[in-house]
């Protein structure tokens, strides 16, 4: 005979926290505090065969079943003394429902359920309070109505019947709130919610228990399948065929008296993570009080209570205490986790509900992993998987003061939400243009840029800036990608922002915020706020940045290191930093990069006076006028690289020959081409022309990347020659630098092979002038689909590969990023895309040419280096993907260096666990 | 011992026209015409072995070559009667390159071989002209310092050192040609000459015939390596190691007096095909007297005689011409081809010199290949493979008047060249706008639309315009898929030209072309001419389009529609067309269209006064002012639908859904913002604000194709309304239409899959409301990698695919072909790109991804049916390439629908023989 029904009570039970497939994550978590000796409420768990028996014979049971419920139930009876139906002493049930996974508010559940006419004068004499008897009863009833008998409003629009009736109740009474309901209020609601019933179902309450214990077993089972069910399953890859199991457990009340209350807690802080006893409870109440917030829930023990003057539990009861304290412990040290657990005090009994891992921040994440490593609870690698890589964003971030956001908020200045594009916190005064940020700035303003996009151009500003707010493109559009570069809070695509340049306003529904108006953005939520927020530097980013040392931070500090050291240990895949600049790349290391992955040449560009020479070198008539406009740049370029080289010291650098089309560097408005014009002393007129003919109907897919080079290749020329001088008088200071030149936007091996000659011809010439020698490599970003598509020939010319992700991710699905705002949301709503491919690394499609390359570009040249440094390369679950099709490295943004490390560690323990 | 050295002469040759690896192209048939009987100056072979062995031994030869050719020699100085070296009557021989597949002018000649102080004497005498003869030996001193000795320059900027003396010479003498010099200026100059070689090369000029011998043929094997052989056979596909061939031939002389002479012919006429001999001669005269242009040539029988009074060879030499004719009906008949042959008649004897197949137009090609069929010469298949796919186009499209167009370029009237982007010949008044090429047409002008570049609003000047010019974009720019589209005349991406839209004029180097100034272009070679040039439409054009029937005109359309017949009795890829409108597709019927593999149905959102709906549309607020616009449009695409469905009768259409971003369909200019503004009764500052929104950086990668009907699926259920209304209606007339809705730009299957739901449903519905049912496909354009490489999931849901190779290219080289102008060239210069792969299709990366989505795409559904509708549709070496992934067809413009039938055909026989 099959075991279908798990009892637990008196101590002991049959099931037990491995039993979760069977019983539920709630039912097997049940049955382990019992065998761990806690006191919970009595009761049974119905395994999830049931619910596949129940479904595959359209709602019919067990043979068996009905017997081991019978037995089961006689033994909740013994164990709670006290009989079901009984009119002196009844036992009163709760039937939950408790799938494998949890399913928050999915499904259905029935509280009080036993209660009828005559259990209710047994209630009345055991509590001595007809008020509290009759709402147990009066809530029984409307929601046994609502889930059972299926009076619960199908429509958002449509109302509950019970709620209708309780509302009436109250308006003829006079009284706003339901505690001000006597209790012939709640009697006579009782009659009138068994009179709807028998109006809208044609039937009567039942009022036998057995019936009602039945029919909320049914219900339940049912709910498995509602749509609300359905979908969170297909949202969260849950199996449909599952199940749920179902709870039945005897109630206890929190709201018996004085001596009963009720209350959660976290075995550590999940805040900070530290390893104290954190708790809220409300004396004489329920659950629902809590969540009401009629009432202030007190603090359980003497260290939390703070500036409240209100007794804590340990205070008012500390023997419940003591015994809560010790079950706290007993619970995170067997679970080996920080638990969320419940409680109920009923007449000065403690009873345990419900005990889960529990929810925390990114720095309680960090350090409860840490501590419990130190405690002996967990291995080094089980820290690890406790921590999610994105999570380490929180510890590194700026952040708002948390009570003066939810001030903010709750005074309603939460005006918008757009793309949390570059996390942490900013405030700032509003400015529209990058010249304004960088005046403001520098007359020591902190401003916040708002722009409808940004562009190259903008850079300065940007750098100036707190923070910057953009109404149009999304997570990896200029304004982010920079932003990230930069370290910068950014919220991008916020199109809700009605941005008029002219006016130097924003309006934003009835909201108008004027130039110079304080505005703050959460880059880690994509909230915009008005008005300022005061916001400070993660504990961590004050040891790691500014070198900070107290003491506080060097013990945060401490974890975090600790954590990332055991990372470091486990994972395979190297990290790199995309950077752009000496300060960059300090800050990078201070992260944890073990090199350059991609160095953007054009960046350095914008500097200063280099504009001019740029401009010069697109401007001029011929490859003479171009080659002495680039004779100026290059010192510049050199004594970048030679900062470069100099920071990074013998780490690898990959350097990338200039990309972006060349009208990236030009002006477009009538006024600045005037202005330009005027500076080159060149006619206007002649300058409008050159801009138009510049002008690319998809910049995109221009006159960019290699073609660049292959074009005028005395671009690549200098920018070899500056990278190959600031090499040599790098070693000469006895640094042994490893510069990589890396060919963009590679299609063909003989775009490569075009390029790859000019460096080699130029490294030939400086190494010798040079008197040294340096190692380089030569190699292509992989990121067009020809590209990957042809790796076995481009691989002959190529020492390394990096594969550029955002481009590819254009090319492959045919999006342009900048664009794809536009129907991105219509995209994810119609469950087209199950994420932003700019964000998360589509592995199907662009994933499906990556594995390709490796495997070709491997055939050809077997130990062919591979990265990238594509945004993506920041991005947990892309690091895992890289990791599974055996990169060499993944190459981000400093700031996501650390995250970067931690999804390398990640992907390297799930693939020996063969997760 | 091997044999090297084949003997030719005395009416028997060692080898024949097989032994063309061997023995070269040139040697081959000269034994060849020796094995039939026809009288060729004796000679010898030296096979391609020895230039390998060369190659191998540093110069050096096979011990046994000496003998072979000593013995050789021995007999051709039997055959002609005369001996190497001797005074009285010395053998003079040519050493000429010959390799098995002709390189022309990329290897060394030298003439009059045998030369020297000693054997002048003996040319004297036997010749009686001492001019004559010096200028013979001035000749060979110079070819062989050139070519032997290495004096040759090789910069372009050098001089040759023979021709400095030349001139000098002449300008001593005061003459203005060659031969005015006297005997004694070029006795004269034979000295200088080898002055001149003792001093450049610090040895004599050798006098002995043997060492000459030797010296020439030593480098004829050395010219197979020199730079600009190696590159012409890099360029053509030539093995290095098949080596050349050398072939010792005697010489004779047409400029030997009176009954001397040399010519040209070709066994049946190169222009129209006809099977008449033809050809030119000079009497008294070298080859290079021909080219030289001094004397008009004569023709070589009366039929040729025309307007020039000059007798012919059958009047003035009828023995020769009698010979001639039987040699040429001979070769003719022999080689079951056109040959071009080369003749010399020396003392009124009549030498061959030359057999090869002829270069020939399109026509003849046409009809010489049908005639060969009707005379019994070749197969129906070898009739197919004898004309190149591309050659239809030449008598397809309407053409200058060859006379008049070579009358305008010797006027120097050709001023510029474009890209060759819509065959055939226009000419009209210049015009720089689309209504203006309206509003002219309209009064009856004749008008050339010249444009920087065109857009979808410009389509009705497109359409009234005789022809098409731009100054920018490529071979599938906008203006140059229309103009195919449409069959009109096109020239792309003329970069020379500066177009001034404000002064309405053209400016080219040094001509202004104003507005309503004649200009001509002929889309069939880029040229652009000033003035007027007649043209007139080709005669098979005449038949098939305009339906006249005139003698000429109907016996070259019976050639035409022979050879048509047998091609599509063995291709076995279907052909469809690229139409948009009824009258396309009656076009395309009439050039042999099996359905319509592509109807675009934006393109009819631009007649009338449908752009107002569409903007209306496009301008709405919400969906309800979307449908309402909607509403207005669909009883005109209905009605287009309709046509094409009466048209197309019961052939397969595939229409594609709505695909172009919406921008394009709005006005971007302030003044026509205004205007626009005005009439739809808003504010031009609204209208602006939206057409900002609308603004995109990158519209190819942007909100277009499926993405569109996603965002407003209301757009795509009219369009589907409109489909199947036409369909149903044309049903009920007694047609059973196959309509084919194609949903464009799917990367993903859940795009797909969405699109089709909308499809299917609109598709019920219309059925059921005319209670009939219609059968009809639905599938996808594969035109992004992602689609190709997720072919097996898009499957599920597709009944089809058709390659967008257009897109598919651009994004799997990340490349806008409106953008690639810039840099198309240095590409194909720097030979990174062997073709420009929007013109002809990119085997190794977009096939790769084609045969990647047809396997995928037939594993998921074995019979899924598989076209491609981009340009290449139309390009022979991209349909054999989709013959070869096995696709079910191919689609093209109505025009090119011909040419991608003989490609099938070309197709299918070389897959038969394995070539």
């Amino acid at each position: 005979m099959s075991m279908y029904v798990y009892f637990f009570g008196e101590g002991k039970a049959d099931g037990n926290a491995g039993m979760k497939d069977l019983l539920g994550g709630k039912g097997a978590n049940l049955a382990e505090m019992i065998n761990l000796g806690i006191p919970v409420p009595s009761g049974f768990t119905i395994s999830t065969e049931v619910c596949s028996y129940y479904e595959k014979h359209q709602g019919g049971y067990p043979p068996e079943l009905d017997k081991q419920v019978a037995a089961a139930l006689a033994k909740v009876e013994r164990a709670m003394a006290s009989r079901f139906g009984d009119q002196e002493n009844p036992l009163l049930l709760s039937v939950r429902s408790g799938a494998a996974r949890s399913m928050p508010g999915m499904m259905d559940t029935i509280l009080n359920l036993g209660l009828n006419d005559t259990t209710m004068q047994g209630l009345i004499k055991r509590t001595g309070d007809e008020r509290f008897a009759y709402d147990c009863y009066r809530r029984f009833v409307a929601m046994y109505g609502d889930v059972v008998l299926g009076l619960k409003p199908e429509g958002k629009d449509d109302q509950d019947p019970f709620e209708v009736l309780l509302e009436a109740k109250k308006e003829a009474k006079g009284v706003h709130f339901d505690h001000e309901l006597s209790a012939q209020d709640l009697k006579d609601l009782v009659r009138e919610y068994k009179a709807e019933i028998k109006k809208k179902v044609g039937a009567d309450f039942p009022e036998d228990p057995k019936a009602q214990l039945w029919g909320a077993i049914g219900a339940v089972f049912r709910s498995w399948n509602n749509p609300r069910a359905i979908a969170y399953r297909e949202l969260n890859d849950i199996p449909d065929d599952m199940g749920t199991a179902v709870n039945v457990q005897s109630m206890v009340f929190g709201n018996m008296g004085k001596a009963s209350g009720t209350g959660v807690a976290f075995t550590r802080d999940p805040a900070s993570g530290a390893d104290v006893f954190f708790g809220e409870y409300l004396m004489n109440a329920q659950g629902e009080d809590v969540v009401a917030g009629i009432r202030t829930p007190q603090p359980i023990n003497k260290r939390q209570k703070g500036e409240k003057d209100v007794p804590s539990l340990e205070e008012e009861m500390p023997d419940i205490y003591r015994q809560l304290d010790e079950i706290r412990t007993k619970l995170d040290c067997h679970y080996r986790d920080m638990q969320d657990i419940e409680f109920t005090i009923q007449q000065g009994k403690l009873w345990m509900l419900q005990t889960r891992s529990g929810k925390r921040t990114g720095l309680a994440a960090l350090r409860i992993a840490v501590d419990m490593v130190r405690q002996g609870l967990i291995t080094k690698k089980e820290a690890l998987l406790r921590v999610e890589p994105d999570q380490l964003n929180q510890v590194l971030r700026p952040i708002f003061d948390p009570q003066e956001k939810r001030k903010a908020m709750d005074n309603g200045k939460l005006v918008a939400r757009g793309l949390n594009a570059g996390p942490g916190a900013a405030s700032g005064k509003v400015v529209f243009n990058a010249p304004d940020a960088e005046e403001w700035a520098g007359r020591g303003e902190e401003v916040l840029l708002v722009r409808i996009e940004t562009s190259p151009e903008d850079i300065r500003g940007l750098n100036a800036a707190q923070g910057i707010l953009t109404a149009r493109g999304g997570m990896t559009s200029h304004a982010a990608l920079v932003a990230r570069q930069m370290g910068k809070v950014c919220v991008a695509g916020c199109g809700a922002l009605n941005i008029d340049y002219k006016k130097r306003q924003i309006q934003v529904e009835s909201h108008i915020i004027k130039e110079g108006d304080y505005l703050s953005i959460d880059g880690t939520t994509g909230e915009v706020i008005i008005g300022k927020i005061a916001t400070r530097p993660s504990e961590i980013l004050q040891v790691l940045i500014e070198k900070s040392m107290k003491p506080g931070e060097a013990e945060i500090y401490g974890y975090y290191a600790e954590l990332m050291s055991w990372a470091d240990e486990v994972k395979r895949l190297g990290v790199r930093t995309n950077a752009d600049k000496p300060d960059q790349a300090s800050i990078a290391i201070a992260f944890g990069a073990e090199g350059i992955g991609l160095c953007r040449t054009e960046h350095m560009f914008f500097e200063g006076d280099r504009i001019d020479a740029v401009r010069e070198m697109i401007l001029a008539d011929d490859k003479a006028g171009r080659e002495r406009a680039l004779a100026k740049l290059l010192p510049m370029q050199k004594a970048d690289f030679k900062g470069i080289f100099q920071a990074m010291k013998e780490r690898p650098v990959t350097i990338r020959t200039l990309d972006p089309p060349l009208h990236e560097f030009l002006p477009h408005t009538g006024k600045e081409i005037e202005e330009l014009a005027d500076k080159m002393g060149m006619a206007a007129e002649k300058l409008q022309s050159k801009v138009n003919a510049l002008h690319e109907a998809n910049p995109m897919l221009g006159h960019r990347g290699c073609r660049l080079g292959i074009v005028y290749p005395e671009i690549t020329a200098m920018q070899a020659q500056a990278i190959f001088e600031a090499a040599c008088e790098v070693t000469k200071q006895g640094i042994k630098v490893h510069p990589e030149v890396m060919i963009p936007l590679v299609g063909d091996v003989r775009e490569l092979a075009n390029q790859r000659r000019v460096v080699d011809e130029t490294a030939r010439a400086v190494f010798a002038r040079n008197k040294v020698q340096v190692e380089y490599k030569v190699g292509t970003m992989i990121e067009v689909p020809r590209g990957a598509l042809t790796a076995d020939e481009v691989a002959q010319e190529a020492e390394f590969f990096s594969f550029g992700t955002n481009d590819l991710t254009q090319t492959t699905f045919g999006i342009s990023r900048d664009d794809a705002g536009k129907f991105l949301n219509a995209y994810l709503q119609a469950d087209i895309w199950d994420a932003d491919p700019f964000e998360k690394l589509d592995r199907t499609g662009v994933g499906q040419l990556m594995t390709i390359a490796v495997q070709k570009g491997r055939g050809t040249r077997h130990d062919l280096k591979i990265g990238i440094c594509g945004e993506h390369g920041g991005e947990p679950s892309s690091v895992e993907f890289c990791h599974q099709i055996g990169l060499n490295y993944v190459s981000c943004s400093p700031y996501r260096v650390p995250i970067a490390r931690m999804a390398a560690a990640h992907a390297a323990l799930k693939e020996r666990s063969g997760d």
